[in-house]
């Protein structure tokens, strides 16, 4: 079985290093849920209406959030993003967040938008939580990803 | 039905004015659980042994982040943590991840325990993503809640 | 004459000591415009339609920017803002930028809310580059604030 | 009419995809203004004789700021700069400012070189509250930019 | 022995809670030095004649610092300091770096103090590292503090 | 003799331009040594037990601190670092740190490596400081460096 690449071989954390890997052009898709009460989803979607600002403040903390991943998440390489995308859908009781972040680099860039989706949740999460305390943010996942030695990765259902 | 607090009459972001709040103690705690395969578990289990860092480095990043929590969720208020204390248990396909905060103040620590769990389950996701990219970090949310005018909050089951 | 406060004897930079001042509610309220031209305006101004993130995206970097001021600016001093309100009106060729911070501290907000309408006018700006790369941010001032040994200053006209 | 380059057709905030672009030789040359009194300016003028640290600190403030720009400014790459300078010059009542900021990369710098001068402003303004709590940072602007497919921009008189 | 108070009974990295400790004001002082050549402290002492930013530039590195002290010491508290004063000697072949800093809180500032020193040292380092690579940041330490349940501590010679 | 690269011909502090230089792979290893009493170290040591996360807490500040080097030391260029390691060994009454950073760039990753030393020694320091406030940190100090310009350079005893 592989073992942990992030380790070295007496268990000590490390950041690897990615200096000889190619720079090839990466992206990678992940997503999650929100998932609250209906009538707490009826109080977001008033955003769709020209009311509120909830979906667009976690629109810009998802963006800043997937920015900061190498300052968050210890052993990640810094990598500039060359864009980043945030989009929402509602279900009866949840709300979906999908983040897709870009590079041109020598890493992947999976956590980047994984670290988007559940910063724009947590901020949802904020938003929400006068009314509904109780909300939960899941299934914060990979679901595909290109570039680098590996190609193309998607998730199966 | 209650509006959401973080917005004012015309429907736009702000930082609700906390200033007339009462200063007492409060405690939040959130739980998490990053999915993955036994196999994988095996390994990160190892680190219960004298062997390896993973847990330790996701500790860190769990309360690195949770200091880190105003700076990342735009509205949420920015509070000095008096403590925060992140642990792990496994499961047989997954790890479960809970932090408690706490502080002295005038709003509630609930975001600084979810964003504790988020970073240090991302953190976990970080290390294993080499074997597992299929990882799915879920069932983020808080637990119990002291403090403040509404007083004690736990979750019912 | 008065010496500048934020220098010793010696001309030397520091933070000025604030463990003597009294602890006070404070608020400022600072403001500026982002000129640009009308055609551009037409263009921002349908976000006030149900179509665009523009001036929301300005009102979370406002917010976010206010309570990084201590990080930004050498000599401030680190201060918990009670509350931040980001507000925008349009002239004919302008969108003006207020700000107003809180906090209950031992120095004023002074700073937060100059550099919360800095980074708003700032994001404007950036949203407007390319149909206007001659846009001016102008008028970075403070109006109003209450709070501390000085009490009330308002700006004269 | 150009529409915002910011904003998908939705109307959402994103982070426009730059992986396509060239990577080319940029600069960026933006100035603004501190206007305060002539007194005030005798004070801050003293730190050109060997006195004082007040034009040192908006200088490192600026070079900071610079670098800071995509944490910013949500909407913003992150660029690493090749160089950073800020200057200042003295008028009757009012305080210079420009920061030339220089990358190789896949888009300009304008943002970092007006954030520069933003931030350096604003500690000036800082430093100088005590004496002139009226002080206006004014005329923020950019002055000129090389690089990129649109070439070289001056702004005219 | 006492044990190591930032790990829990099962050896694990904790922010340990100081939310039952006396709000006392509490004052740290370090210092240490920077070793290098004779040659390079008469470049750097230029900067007392009107010249050079050198020490201004690790002045404010330092006082800035001292301010990020929590985001960058994983277990440390977020404090706000009251007041940071960084202070510069020269020796034949050394630069002296004393820091001392202020706050009024639950717990104390030694390690805001020692970073400060740190980050000015390492800002020299930066500054002359082209002219002496071989340059040594030494006798980083705590020199005295007031304040807490422990009183006043000083450096035996 | 030179001159401080970091200033201009005024003596002004700036971030010199980098941009003309050679694209070299660049590695820098520095050191430094927490000088403490041996019953302390007997307390860590521990940690090489299955018992305690003190260096491994040390060790993922120093990788990140590393990280972090431009947002801390004014005129440092931003660098994408390839891999961070830090090690610690341990003498009677001191615990030695070890940090080789890498990176592909224009400039070289001196600071980087001092940083990463600085952050995982001030680490440490807060860890015992309880238990030794009296401890040292000392001998920060490049050790080796490759890439550039002026190619290897390394330490003479």
């Amino acid at each position: 079985m592989s073992e942990l690449s992030h380790l070295d071989s007496d268990g000590r954390a490390r950041m690897v290093d990615v200096g000889g890997k190619a720079v090839t052009h990466r992206t990678a898709t992940a997503s999650g849920r929100l998932v609250t009460r209906p009538d707490v989803i009826a109080l977001v979607r008033a955003d769709d209406l020209p009311k509120a600002d909830v979906l667009a403040t976690a629109r810009i903390a998802g963006i800043a959030g997937a920015k900061r991943t190498s300052d968050l998440i210890p052993l990640c390489h810094q990598l500039p993003l060359s864009s980043v995308k945030v989009d929402f859908d509602f279900g009866e009781d949840s709300i979906g967040i999908t983040v897709t972040a870009r590079t041109t680099g020598q890493t992947g860039v999976e956590m980047e938008a994984l670290t988007g989706v559940a910063i724009a949740g947590l901020t949802l999460h904020d938003m929400i939580k006068a009314v509904d305390p109780a909300a939960v943010l899941t299934d914060v996942r990979l679901d595909d990803k290109t570039g680098g030695k590996r190609g193309h990765w998607t998730r199966e259902e």
